[in-house]
């Protein structure tokens, strides 16, 4: 086994249920070359994975330089997933997929050492190194969106677990004899206050009041969260209910993180997050009134910046991260390259 | 500033309401010799410093080592407290105690760099490197006992957050209609499956009840949970369902862990343990029902096995690491020395 060259140059990659981005970043990190497209879900797993090889191959071409420059790539995937193997399972988002090896999948058709990381997770560490936690150590994201994805950043590392699985704080119980989540838990932190979550109860309050109420939305077959925060905003009392209850919900779920980790900023994305003051006045009270005095004063609560651009900044930061696996030594760059196949 | 020999003892102390221990040690770490006495709450902190400090210099007095082979001090305090000013506030247990600077008054008595740790957290550590962690990375601890503590170690370094206070999974809510707790919170998991919420459920069902059940224990003016736990094995319908409801609830707090940090193992400490399987059942019941697959078969749910030594051990361990503030540098001991008033 010779010794590489050292390596300065990575592969990103942001995969998502309608987009598919991947970059070529170096170990500032800089995202130094950049294509997006949809992805395409004709053939199923099998069919994105070409197409990830297929970006990755044409920004390297591009580039100019070796595959030799190259030390890893990173994927920011939907969950769940199992970050130490890099095998991802059935991702709501992502039709026909089951059980995919997905980092064996990728280091067979490129050749190259592949870590996969949660979406949420490679967000947060996106925040912490060029967002909402830029200058501190320790984070915790939470993206508010159709579901509530988490990501912790302990001490400037992201905490991953045994399995790397860590962070799923929207899969908290926060009200234990609440309503069944999706995943087959009771209560969730999602079920109570994600944008489905806000949609859903505006629906059944709406059923519940009917009769007495008259609602400026109750006329739209699908009711969004968006439009629930724009009828409490007009002055609809059922809409400010309901999105009032699941700003709490949230804020209780953001006390429970800053009991539990004590964090220099709680970040706040999504597109839940857009409602502005009416989703952060309710969680910016829960804190001031529920969380210990001495955490509660070393934290901020603040939105997210970063946008779509988090999961493959988070990607790059992480890419030249030290780690006990995938990490791009030279021996795993070698054995990712004994297994290549079409590289 | 002369660089001082490298220094390879250290003194460790557990706080408790009633016991004070303290140990000297080497950088193994082990125990090399220790001393115990009842905590002399008749002077309050104050003197209860003096005695931490008079305890320290005969165990240094009493092995021949100089001073100057003693790297620091590391002590396990109730809380609540912050870990990175070595201040604490007003422990429940501790009467007379205010705002109290530990490590401040520690050091000047002392002359060495002083560490304050929450006890919980210290067993944590404790468990990680001494019971049922050996061999583990990420460890979940939680001591069910008046209260409920807790203490995380990820990747094996104790999670101590921006303030060292991370770790209060103890007040994380898990019904966010139910109780308020002597936090303030609402719903929290010491709430609902401590000792004490077992005993005040136990009284409160009894009320409720009364008309209608006959108790083994009904007359027993001041019923703890060891009496609620004898209760439901001897078939009282009502202590047995007050047992299983905490358990339950403490289930739901591993689940929220298990989500959270995907440990190796999640170790219960504290007297209601002692209930055994009536109390660790329910709590695998919910793992196996409610986590998700990966982490679930990631982790297991073990008693704690260090009993009161859990805290001394902790010490002991933190006391070797390296780490940003009080890890007994040699200008740390010099800042530490200038500050010397009685040493």
């Amino acid at each position: 086994m010779t010794a590489a060259p050292s390596a300065s140059y990575n592969l990103v990659v942001d995969l998502g249920g309608t987009r598919l981005r991947a970059a070529l970043t170096d170990d500032s990190p800089r995202l130094l070359a950049r294509v997006e497209e949809a992805t395409d879900h004709a053939r199923g797993a099998a069919g994105v994975t070409d197409q990830i090889a297929r970006m990755a191959r044409s920004l390297v071409d591009g580039s100019g330089l070796s595959w030799e420059a190259l030390g890893r790539l990173v994927i920011a995937s939907p969950g769940p997933l199992d970050g130490k193997t890099g095998v991802v399972f059935s991702p709501p988002n992502m039709p026909g997929w089951t059980t995919v090896p997905l980092r064996a999948w990728l280091e067979e058709r490129l050749g190259l050492p592949v870590k996969v990381v949660n979406d949420a997770n490679a967000a947060a560490v996106g925040e912490l190194h060029f967002g909402a936690g830029r200058g501190k150590a320790n984070l915790v994201y939470l993206t508010v969106s159709t579901g509530i994805g988490g990501g912790v950043v302990v001490e400037g590392k992201l905490l991953e677990g045994t399995s790397g699985t860590a962070g799923e704080i929207g899969h908290m119980t926060i009200d234990r004899h609440g309503p069944i989540c999706r995943c087959g838990n009771v209560g969730c932190l999602e079920m109570l206050a994600s944008g489905t979550a806000i949609a859903r109860r505006y629906r059944e309050a709406l059923l519940d009041n009917g009769q007495r109420l008259v609602s400026q939305l109750g006329s739209q077959p699908e009711v969004t969260a968006a439009d629930v925060a724009r009828g409490a905003a007009a002055g609809d009392a059922l809409a400010a209910s309901v999105f009032a209850d699941a700003a709490e919900a949230l804020g209780t779920g953001v006390v429970n993180c800053i009991h539990i980790f004590n964090p220099d900023v709680v970040a706040l994305g999504g597109g839940v997050t857009r409602a502005g003051p009416l989703l952060f006045e309710p969680v910016r009270r829960a804190v001031a009134r529920y969380a210990f005095p001495i955490p509660r004063d070393a934290v901020e609560i603040v939105p997210a910046v970063l946008g779509e651009d988090a999961g493959l900044l988070g990607a790059a930061a992480i890419a030249v991260e030290p780690g006990a696996s995938g990490d791009g030594t030279t021996t795993e760059r070698d054995n990712a390259r004994s297994n290549l196949k079409d590289g």
